[in-house]
């Protein structure tokens, strides 16, 4: 039997075997975690941000102090719900010094204040480079969105257009390639990527499943369905305006880069047909805008149907850490 | 005005100072955070193990793995709570392999079977080094410990003696230089560091203050009259048997090998005088037991009379990271 190549979702999976889960309301492999409480929902979420890895080298140190909340509270976003309580577990390496430090903080100060919620405490260690692991803690009466579901003919909806991050992560060091306007917009996407906060919490109630497309816009609509034995037919590309000239340069189709770019923290939603109406207002009364791209359908797997009138699979490739 | 170096306590200071708290159940500084959720106690703390500066040289990768858990659980123990729930936050270098992450799941497995609790959820990152931060989630109708309290002529008691940490992490790598039975119990005392889990429960209702020695004893002992304007006078030293060669090798008298040693994980408590009896009952009956070594006394500080009758002031030194 062949092994199991050692990446990031072998290694959940074989965590999840070893670990029998009790007591969680939301599905398995969700991107939080929750549990009853007196009547309340306690919904759980964390992520890490390595700098080694997650930091491009035009970052700031402030707004890596703040994306390091986006990532957690992008998760927290996607259930629904908001975040009440953070918890802050530091890396830094010795000799970091007060003046990144300071800057961090901002960043982290920005953060509390534009997504709400009391940072509560914490724990500082030190580690051979920055490490960042926000934990988000939700204390709500409202349940939170799962990560999968929907029926047949369900609307599959995004928050946001994709494909910029495609572009920056993969003309990193030459983006002075690009047009002005479209370099702007890249690094303004990637060095302040923001939470879909306020359009997750319009969407609890009305939402059948919801994810962030952190992972990639592909992987995020092969969990959508997760489970659910049902498929997703995308029939509009929700492509960024002006990348004409970023497909020419990287020789990548309009699907290719919106499919496969990643770290776009746009919530990927599917809605009831019947609540559609009622969505499209609440997500705007946020400030907001629900594009829909395409439905659930029968056939399983994602799939996209091309301007030509071709329906090909979109392959469930995205961002995996240790691949 | 001097600057402050950039230290472990002073970026917490910056930290507090920069995000004021709410709802804190716990004294700021405390090992962990706690708030009230309809008449239950929700008690949190989290500690990150790193590689490179958490694990000696011959600590196995399952030891590196209960370990992980046993930093937290410490945390929460001294608080006077189980643990409930896990949360693991992960960081692995590209490579590490199915060999080694078996091993340290074991591990993990290891602890959870032994300390209790459920692992909820999780995230894995990659990063340069391993990295391990668990959170532990305590639930529970009891209030936590706070970490400083106690009143004039309450008994400062541990729960386990100390010096063995302090020799093995100066000799770690010579440890063949001390006697064979030494050797062997300062090997498990740091690989198979272990929580006082049982002994911390059976302190809450009793105890006036707790917290555990991973720092060491000299910053447990500040830590629990921190903001008290109290002192404590040391008048009897725990210090573990048969450390005369390893006094000689390293040229320390016993009371530095116990106050400056640190990842010892005993309890430091601190027990109103009238409820001693029923103190040492319960952790009797727990399993463990409780040392008196001192008591809470008028003058500010931390003061250890010495066998000659001299009393001397205890450093506020200990592990500190990134100093």
């Amino acid at each position: 039997m062949a092994r199991k190549a050692f990446s990031e979702y072998s290694i959940i999976d074989f965590i999840k075997k070893m670990f029998p889960q009790t007591g969680n309301i939301l599905p398995d492999y969700d991107d939080a975690w929750g549990c009853v409480l007196n009547r309340k929902h306690l919904v759980f979420a964390g992520d890490m941000l390595v700098e080694t890895t997650d930091i491009p080298p035009f970052m700031t140190i402030r707004q890596m102090g703040f994306k390091s909340f986006t990532v957690s509270v992008s998760d927290i976003a996607s259930k629904g719900l908001a975040p009440t309580y953070y918890y802050l577990i530091l890396g830094l390496p010795r000799g970091f010094g007060w003046g990144r430090f300071k800057k961090l903080v901002e960043g982290w100060r920005d953060a509390v204040s534009f997504y709400g919620g009391t940072l509560m405490g914490g724990d500082t260690n030190e580690s051979s480079c920055v490490t960042i692991s926000v934990i988000v803690l939700s204390l709500s009466n409202k349940l939170p969105i799962p990560r999968s579901g929907g029926k047949l003919g369900d609307i599959v909806a995004v928050t946001g257009t994709f494909g910029e991050t495609y572009v920056g992560f993969r003309l990193m060091r030459s983006l002075d390639r690009l047009p002005g306007f479209l370099r702007k917009r890249v690094l303004r996407k990637i060095c302040r990527p923001v939470a879909r906060l306020r359009e997750g919490i319009a969407l609890n109630g009305v939402a059948a499943a919801c994810t962030d497309s952190s992972d990639g816009l592909a992987v995020s609509l092969y969990n959508l369905i997760h489970g659910t034995g049902k498929g997703i037919l995308v029939e509009r590309l929700p492509v960024a305006e002006g990348l004409e000239e970023a497909s020419r340069i990287l020789r990548a189709p309009f699907s290719q880069m919106v499919f496969y770019g990643g770290e776009e923290f746009e919530l990927v939603t599917v809605i009831p047909k019947e609540k559609w109406g009622t969505a499209v207002k609440r997500v705007e009364h946020a400030g907001g805008s629900l594009i829909p791209i395409g439905r659930i359908i029968k056939r399983k797997g994602v799939w996209y149907r091309r301007e030509d009138g071709r329906t090909v699979r979109v392959l469930r490739r995205g961002w995996e850490h240790l691949k």
